[in-house]
């Protein structure tokens, strides 16, 4: 007999688990925006204590992760695994973050669309019993991100204007069977989608397909459109890419313009230094967990379809000359 | 009301989910081994026509997914998810492979026990009814892993005689709620065990520890001893390495020595060449896919607990003095 929870490639959570708190870590450029009344601990000093990028974005991580349990007034030893990723190789953030919780760790990867994946594998797991309470997190360091992926920050490359700013933060929440919260009602997992992009400064474009794909196929496998969403999030595509996105849906039949948001286009509030935007795991973390939660929480917001993106590039897949694949994993919020 | 199918970081599939085909890759160092009769597709090329050695490394792992759904008999579009990650910066052998197939992807990341992180999730994912059908999959390529990870081939610099070779070869598997195959009953999932390790050539010392901490939660939450499995498989441990596992494990009152072998120790056969033995996540893809899966069909075994063991570091890391966390994740499987 089967055991069918799912349409097409959306999965419904009956059992409701919920988010029953969350907690973010931000930088000073990214406090100054949106999101800044909102963020748990707003960092002054982006190397927060520690004598590298990538350390200070590892205990980034590890504090969000320590203030989303004890958001939930929890102790660590109460939580059954946690999810996590990052974009450093080897997702050594994520991995290294676990090292200070005695935790099982599931590691995963889809870039900028780490959150959503995250989330909807801890709410699998706790919807199926397999857990009561998980955790789900990720992060970004612009500094890390620069000197990984671009050019050394000391050479002070200019940066063309379709490009976007990797966000310094880090968010985290805690996802169980038990307790009040906000539901995660169902989740749509993402296909991998390649429109050809191979200009690595032009992730919006590139990512905005992928976007597309899952929002359609989350609309036609829940019977949904998109008014019946007081909140269409979309990761990090930045202002021209959710230009592209909300072009793509429409021509598909979906209009989201009335009530689509970017995380990228909205973290920043001086849009003009940063260009498009905000980008980075860590963007879609920081508003997620804070500000959308936060209208979650207050009831401004009831039902939220939150599709974190991500471009699967890396620095040798762009030096062999290929294009950018992209993904968005999306799960649905209701209070 | 609670729904609960777990005990300690046990998942218990009482739906019995089942490994219903896998499938292969390897190259002629491989070949020429313990596995060599069982590989679907030996290739003698370790390029595999490819002109960079990631992209034979992408190829080898899209093969191995596409034979696998082959070998079960089934269509690419009756597949419901893929889990896969592997060893290049931002796991892009997967995403890259994903992008091959119109299946949703769900991108992991735990170092060489990607493996058994993939069958865990694929398995929870099938039990619960999200999926019908899932694949799990990974691979690694000798070239692609030393360039990335250690010095340029051209360069010729010696190996420590505790060293291991990174194994070129890819291997998958189809998980299923429906048909006949090997059944997944339990699944383990891995903390991030770190025991100050930081010599990246001994990754065998570094992994034991995280090995023993698993299996030891493993019989503790499923109330078995050693002696309940036929065979006990760790990743890639090495030589040096399984025997620092049977201590550790000894010492907490399990004696595995009996039942124990680690697909690294055994994957290559002339061992003096290799040191320690063979690595990286196609070692435990290629021996699990190819001659466990073959001795659990024929019934020479008939309850095997598999653990693969990752080590979490990347370049950077140990370049900024970290030690080596490792974790490994465990399922179960019953003819």
């Amino acid at each position: 007999m089967r055991n069918c929870n799912h349409r097409g490639h959306t999965i419904f959570f009956g059992n409701r688990p919920k988010i029953i708190a969350s907690a973010t870590v931000a930088g000073p450029k990214e406090c100054a925006g949106i999101v800044g009344q909102y963020v748990d601990r707003p960092i002054s000093d982006d190397m927060f204590g520690e004598d590298t990028f990538e350390k200070a974005e590892c205990k980034m991580l590890s504090v969000a992760i320590d203030q989303a349990i004890r958001n939930a007034a929890l102790e660590r030893k109460q939580i059954d695994v946690l999810f996590s990723g990052d974009l450093l190789n080897q997702i050594i953030s994520a991995s290294f973050a676990a090292r200070d919780f005695d935790i099982p760790f599931l590691g995963v990867y889809s870039a900028c669309s780490t959150m959503s994946e995250s989330i909807l594998l801890a709410a699998s797991m706790v919807n199926a019993g397999y857990a009561v309470r998980a955790v789900a997190a990720t992060g970004s360091h612009f500094a890390s991100a620069e000197r990984q992926y671009r050019y050394p920050l000391e050479q002070g490359t200019t940066r063309p204007p379709q490009s976007q700013w990797t966000v310094t933060g880090a968010g985290g929440c805690v996802i169980s069977s038990e307790g009040e919260g906000i539901a995660i009602v169902s989740g749509t997992m993402g296909k991998v989608v390649d429109f050809g992009v191979t200009d690595v400064n032009n992730m919006g474009a590139a990512m905005a397909p992928a976007c597309a794909d899952t929002l359609i196929r989350h609309f036609r496998d829940t019977d949904t459109q998109p008014e019946d969403y007081d909140l269409i999030v979309s990761g990090d595509l930045g202002a021209l890419g959710s230009r592209i996105l909300k072009d793509l849906t429409w021509e598909k039949g979906f209009d989201v313009s009335s009530n689509h948001v970017d995380c990228g286009e909205i973290i920043y509030k001086v849009i003009e230094d940063e260009f498009q935007g905000g980008s980075g795991a860590g963007c879609s973390a920081v508003v997620f967990n804070s500000y959308i939660m936060s209208k979650l929480i207050s009831g401004q917001f009831r039902r939220v379809l939150f599709a974190a993106t991500g471009a699967l590039l890396s620095t040798v897949s762009s030096g062999q000359g290929e294009s950018i694949p992209c993904i968005s994993h999306a799960v649905e919020l209701v209070r």
